[in-house]
């Protein structure tokens, strides 16, 4: 899990998650120049901050201030009494795909739950939408979020009222993977009506944020959260959206970053729907059901290993997802019961591995059940060809 | 209005009209290689069946018999009575966009209403859908139709149930241009609920049919007119359809003839959306208005006059539209009820002129008032540009 990272790295780059606010670009480039250690020293050092030039006196100095009040070791303590654990670039559990950002990306990542962030990605889609959707809306989301899940998909979302929640609900309802993107920390849950729903989402998938425990949610957070949300993803679905609504700014992100960017459609009669009308009316693709996002997303072929990211060996698995790989049966499918059962693990860790493994193109879901991948051997597919 | 057609040659079409259903593209062949006289003494004549080969002795002997019974001096006089007449290629009025269909292009048009048909459809956008619409299909239809007409463009449809007719009803309401395709002829009222509806269009606009009176409609009728629609029009918007329902034909139609084309989205829970989302997935337009309809369908700047057909100077007009054009004020706008008074018309007859005028880019609509395009000199644009 820690893959090349220091620990004194790691403490570094948590402490700059205190200093910086997602998306500073600035903080990007001097991160890249001096390495989070040198970076930290310097905004910690009575004279660093000569060296640390392209901002004003007053801006320099609240970082300062910043960096001398951050204790990493804390948050990181806080942070693992919640279960959870800081992620950042070097980590084989680290996203890549969030490089795509450049200097705005990610210094790290603050995480809640199991499964392993960067392989859950692989196979991932956002579904995003108004906080104030109609009922036809929370509907679309719900079977959008579940329809993903049977299909082997990781739902990811913004855990916010309205369509996120819809979404999120959606994928657990079906037995699925579902990863929240916070615009605060791990620990503070907002909106705090959905405080079971967020708890529910850290056991079953993952709750994921770039600020340090205890930081709260702004609206110029909420906005920088989207961009993670379109990077960390193969696409992005807007269930409503009106006109200037957040969620359009995930799918303009999603654009820019070159992910796949869709609509669901509504009536146009409905200002809900005015948003992703302009967006399908520009580069966004319509889509109806799950079906429609998979074939999009997964246009590689969706049994098919995706491109992005390891491809291992089944002896290069680590130990539980071995153990679950080897408790499918070798003919038919099992549910995640019989399968963390023989496994000896729980549910939860089952389903989390599951996806994994799915993502990786060892395992495919078929409703409830999960088989082995059926392989297309050389011999198979002469066969085919052939016939 | 009757250009270059020959009595003779107007009398035999109007006879080929009864022989041919819609479409046959073996009668659309004949009649190039022997013209519509030679093509009638052929069929009419003792040993005339030997020339016309490419089709079997039973097919060529219906064509003989129903040339034979063919009477177009009474069909004439019949339309005539209705306060129409035929429309053939060669005349004026003929809309020379429908020489897109090639061999399967109408022998003629059977036409009851005042306007001119070719420079109403110069500026003609088909709004079509369900018969059996929901309210939500038939509301986006007939905002269609007016916003449509309100713009100054002429809307057209099938004059049936549903979507057709609350496009139909729309532009009426607007004091607007439309025009009914027919699959029956302009005599035979369908669907009898239409009755009303079907004569004012003849009134205030245009119906027209390839089919000669008395003539009733079929299945293959309607879907054949449906290329007529999609011809007729420079796109054609598709509001709310089934999979595999008649509007997709009209717009698979209008993409063959590289015709904008256009759905209207709605509920994905809907069926009758299902069709539309299906054309918009591929290489349909969603529009949500009338002003992004017209945006797409008047490309070439909405003021210009339109490429295609005669931009006429003003001492070619016919006298009548000469009046009315005469009669609109040199400066700010007027009502169709001003305008018909000063030149002397009814006020359908100066609506149907200013749509033409229209059509030629002399006038422009603003709401319920006409006035004269605002024409950019070069010095105009000169200042302009030196803004």
């Amino acid at each position: 899990m820690t893959g090349g990272v220091t620990p004194s790295e790691r403490l570094a780059r948590a402490a700059l998650t205190r200093v910086f606010e997602p998306g500073d670009e600035r903080g990007g480039h001097w991160l890249r120049e001096f390495g989070a250690g040198g970076l930290l020293a310097l905004l910690t050092s009575a004279d660093g901050g000569k060296q640390l030039a392209g901002v004003g006196a007053r801006r320099l100095g609240g970082y300062r201030i910043r960096a001398a009040g951050a204790d990493p070791e804390r948050d990181l303590s806080a942070v693992a009494a919640h279960g959870g654990r800081f992620v950042c670039p070097g980590d084989t559990e680290w996203p890549s795909q969030l490089d795509d950002l450049d200097a705005a990306g990610p210094i790290g990542l603050w995480v809640r739950g199991g499964p392993d962030l960067r392989i859950w990605s692989l196979r991932s889609v956002a579904v995003v939408g108004a906080r104030a959707c109609t009922p036809y809306g929370a509907h679309m989301a719900a079977t959008l979020g579940s329809g993903l899940a049977e299909r082997g998909w990781v739902v990811t979302s913004g855990g916010a009222f309205g369509v996120d929640g819809a979404a999120h609900r959606g994928a657990l309802a079906a037995g699925g993977a579902t990863v929240a993107v916070l615009a605060c920390g791990v620990d503070v849950v907002y909106p705090p009506g959905h405080t079971e729903l967020i708890g529910r989402i850290a056991e079953q998938g993952l709750v994921v944020t770039e600020l340090p425990p205890g930081d709260h949610p702004t609206r110029s957070r909420f906005i920088l959260r989207n961009r993670v949300i379109a990077a960390l993803t193969r696409g992005t679905v807007v269930v409503e959206a009106a006109y200037r609504s957040g969620s359009l700014v995930t799918a303009r992100c999603a654009l820019r970053l070159g992910r796949f960017t869709m609509g669901v459609p509504g009536p146009v009669t409905s200002g809900l729907s005015a948003g992703v009308h302009e967006l399908l009316r520009g580069e966004g693709v319509l889509v109806t059901d799950a079906a429609e996002v998979v074939e999009l997303v997964g246009e590689i072929g969706d049994l098919a290993p995706v491109r992005r990211g390891p491809v291992l060996p089944r002896d290069l698995l680590g130990p539980v997802s071995a153990r679950v790989l080897d408790a499918l049966p070798a003919r038919g499918a099992a549910d995640v019961r019989e399968i963390a059962r023989s496994a000896g693990t729980t549910s939860d860790e089952a389903l989390g591995r599951l996806y994994e493994l799915h993502s990786l193109g060892f395992v495919e879901r078929l409703g409830d059940r999960w088989q082995l991948t059926v392989r297309v051997t050389p011999d198979a597919a002469a066969r085919r060809g052939g016939a």
